[in-house]
């Protein structure tokens, strides 16, 4: 094969996806606009647009002339750690993954999720499991097809686990929590005699949403959010989405009885959009100008939102500040914040638990969700188990399936492999943290001083900028010297919780 | 030609509409985004979103199966009365202006009105007309290239004005206005004498922004403006925008030591605003769903601000209301803030003129569009034109051509035959007025009474729900009984100017 012909393979893979960046940014505006401001009534006429976008991009990008420009371009052979081999390496993984699938499969899926969502809607509003548990058993069986159709090496988890993390597998997982279980279960004991002294409601008052807003904005451009390139609006489960290279919206809620719940949602979300922000404008459309995996992604979202917002320096910088925004806070010692905002006591909801329950939702989920593909347990069984793993965790017994296994919205539409990448996010975080600790010494004193320039250069050089050059975990190798452990998130849920 | 192949034909056109439909949606969804919440940066890409679908949708409906499925239909011959022979009627009319021109003068059209339009901005800024004339030359010459493809019958003039107002013609115009114009002058010299008492800062105080928007939507509400099919944004240049077929998005601005700013910018828009929301759903994405003409649509606008919104009935009975919401009103009578909101005095800017000069701003620009596109007035002398006639009719000498020749966008973007649509509108506003009172004898008390539905239902039969079934003169003639008349405009107007 020549040269240049594979050089115009490549060109027309970058023209197509360019292409599909805008149209899949401007399905990304549909939906951001549906959860922001659209009226009620358009909503039937905005699922038909959002369809035809979508069917059309799928239809782009699984078109036969990309598989010949892939080939062409893995034949033609780019250097190993040129930009065009990572590049061409990703739209390989993505198409194989989009054109295993027979179309009929696809559809039905869809369909399928669609009926299946209603039903949860339902389910969990009458907290009755009877209601989804046949749509839960079509799923499952639909995700144990499609594993089988992109194919595996260990088991049909994998499959699907690989569509939020690369590369990741369930046996490594397995490994990793049969660790951090019981070490996170020792935190939690003292953890909670601990907050036993601060009520869940030590900081409720009047917090006008308008201070929230001030305040909330203030901290995100302080920590590095461009807003020239960026906003914030209001939605009912807040969000980060990218409409376009410069062009990162974050969504948040208020609670005009407590600030903290859109304070550290922004946080939240404002670490998914530096990530966003961090990644090259010039890469966007390509896989190098997106993120690398849900388990990195959530990773700089809990580092502002946890490591850098819930500590006790940053309550001593923003004490005054967020004073002057709710005056009635002064009352408050930074100390009294941290401790009521680091509060950690068994529950639940899992959106609504602390930092030290948290993974331990997730661990439930990985593996129910784990058994449920493998047929080890059937969907007829789910609710039963959940309770008893669930007691066994946390202690707590779980009063109806709308607080148990009903609560999450992922099994409804079919996502099953996501929620690993949620405690990976979490450990991933305290991991890179450690090591931006080691790698800027002067790092604490400036956190201290509100300063986050330098955490978010070494961010954007370790973890945002590389986009999907490398997979997650040998992101985390370069960034931090070895993959996803456990011990940093331990250490640091011991130092905050414990010490 | 068989039956079954004319229906497939139609349902071909009907299929493509529809996709174009969600296209066109989304491109106005994206607009709409621009002007209102999208940060600054976002802007290159947001600028090749917005071609790449504008030249996608204009392709798609371009192509020559379109053509042929219409010429189908044609053949076919529907009943006259049809919904289907409308549609391949207005199909038809607006296949031929799409692909009557090569597409390199569309190109050449495109690209020279984006320089215009910078040309534009820039000289207006720094009022120097030079710097705009080159562009105004090549625009002008390129529009008499394009009316010169499109056809016309009587002046190169009407091709232009056809894009913008179906079937009317300079001719007609000329009429029109040769005997509205002497009629409007008598009535603006006791109108200014009148108003000499009211200062033009007669109403101003803070009025907060918080408290003008529950004013404007409580009386956006009540004149029968969806909530749940649409919203009010905030944005600089006031418009409105329907983004499918429930949901139309009002948008406004807000100055804070004047609330008849905002509050009669969203009457305007909400007058549009009830136009979109009468047009039939079922017929979204085809002629019959669209609005009928830019004449049309402007004298739901103005009739909603002007008749409704600036009568002594409606301050009387909103004055309790709008002294809620603004406490400090409660100084001024309803017949006070009626004089008040209804000052007339000349003035230089079009956008901010009151109703009696308003049209002596559009005749002025009409007289000039069409000598300029006709050849008999030069680019180069517009200024010199522009100053002597306006000071003919408004008895003002124009200080600089920022408030004069340069003040409008219309010309900078190649805009030729828009402006006597706005003149169109203020007299089919008036002349429907008329015969809805006469239609409705209840309707002056029903006004008075703040209650509005019957002159909306009566609108949305004679106006919107007929959307493109009938050409602008024809829908006015079967609402009003003749085509568009200058009388029953001034007759109000010296109905609330004079008498």
């Amino acid at each position: 094969m020549s040269q240049t012909k594979s050089i115009a393979a490549y060109e027309n893979l970058r023209a197509r996806t360019r292409e599909l960046s805008l149209i899949d940014a401007t399905a990304a505006l549909l939906n951001w606009d549906e959860d922001t401001y659209m009226p009620r009534q358009a909503l039937p006429f905005r699922a038909e647009q959002v369809a035809f976008f979508s069917g059309w991009s799928h239809r782009q990008f699984t078109a036969p002339e990309v598989g010949d420009w892939i080939k062409a371009c893995e034949d033609y052979g780019f250097a190993s750690d040129s930009d065009e081999a990572a590049n061409v390496r990703e739209w390989r993984r993505s198409y194989d993954r989009a054109t295993k699938l027979p179309s009929e499969l696809v559809e039905e899926f869809n369909r399928a999720t669609t009926l299946a969502r209603d039903a949860w809607t339902d389910a969990r509003k009458r907290s009755e499991f009877p209601l989804f548990q046949p749509h839960l058993e079509k799923l499952i069986a639909l995700n144990r097809q499609m594993a089988d159709k992109w194919g595996y090496q260990e088991c049909r988890y994998d499959a699907l686990l690989d569509g939020h993390e690369r590369g990741a597998r369930a046996s490594q997982l397995k490994t990793l929590f049969a660790e951090f279980r019981p070490a996170l279960v020792s935190v939690l004991t003292p953890a909670v005699e601990r907050s036993r002294s601060v009520s869940e409601s030590f900081l409720e008052a009047d917090y006008p949403i308008a201070a929230q807003q001030a305040f909330n904005r203030e901290v995100a451009a302080a920590i590095g959010f461009d807003f020239e390139a960026g906003r914030i609006d209001t939605t009912t489960h807040p969000f980060c989405t990218s409409l376009g290279p410069r062009d990162t919206r974050l969504t948040t809620r208020y609670n005009e009885r407590d600030f903290t719940e859109s304070f550290y949602g922004v946080l939240h979300e404002a670490g998914h959009g530096l990530y966003d922000q961090g990644l090259k404008p010039e890469h966007y459309g390509t896989p190098l100008g997106n993120a690398c995996s849900m388990g990195i992604h959530e990773s700089q979202s809990r580092l502002w939102e946890n490591h850098v917002g819930r500590s006790v320096a940053f309550w001593q910088h923003w004490h005054p500040r967020a004073c002057h925004h709710f005056p009635g806070l002064s009352k408050f010692s930074p100390d009294q914040i941290v401790r009521a905002i680091n509060r950690v006591a068994p529950s639940f909801i899992r959106v609504e638990a602390d930092q030290v329950t948290y993974d331990l939702h997730i661990i439930l989920r990985f593996e129910l969700e784990l058994k449920l593909i493998e047929g080890e347990v059937l969907a007829a069984n789910l609710p039963a188990v959940w309770n008893e793993e669930f007691e066994k965790m946390l202690g707590l017994k779980v009063p109806d399936d709308a607080r148990g296994c009903l609560q999450d919205i992922h099994w409804s539409i079919g996502a099953f492999g996501y929620f690993p990448t949620y405690t990976l996010g979490n450990l991933n975080a305290a991991q890179l943290m450690h090591r931006a600790k080691k790698d800027l010494p002067q790092l604490d004193a400036e956190l201290a001083k509100g300063s986050y320039q330098s955490l978010l250069s070494w961010l954007r050089a370790k973890v945002h900028e590389p986009g999907q050059r490398f997979d997650p975990q040998d992101l985390m190798r370069r960034a931090t010297g070895e993959p996803t452990q456990s011990r940093f998130h331990l250490e640091y849920l011991k130092q905050r919780f414990v010490d």
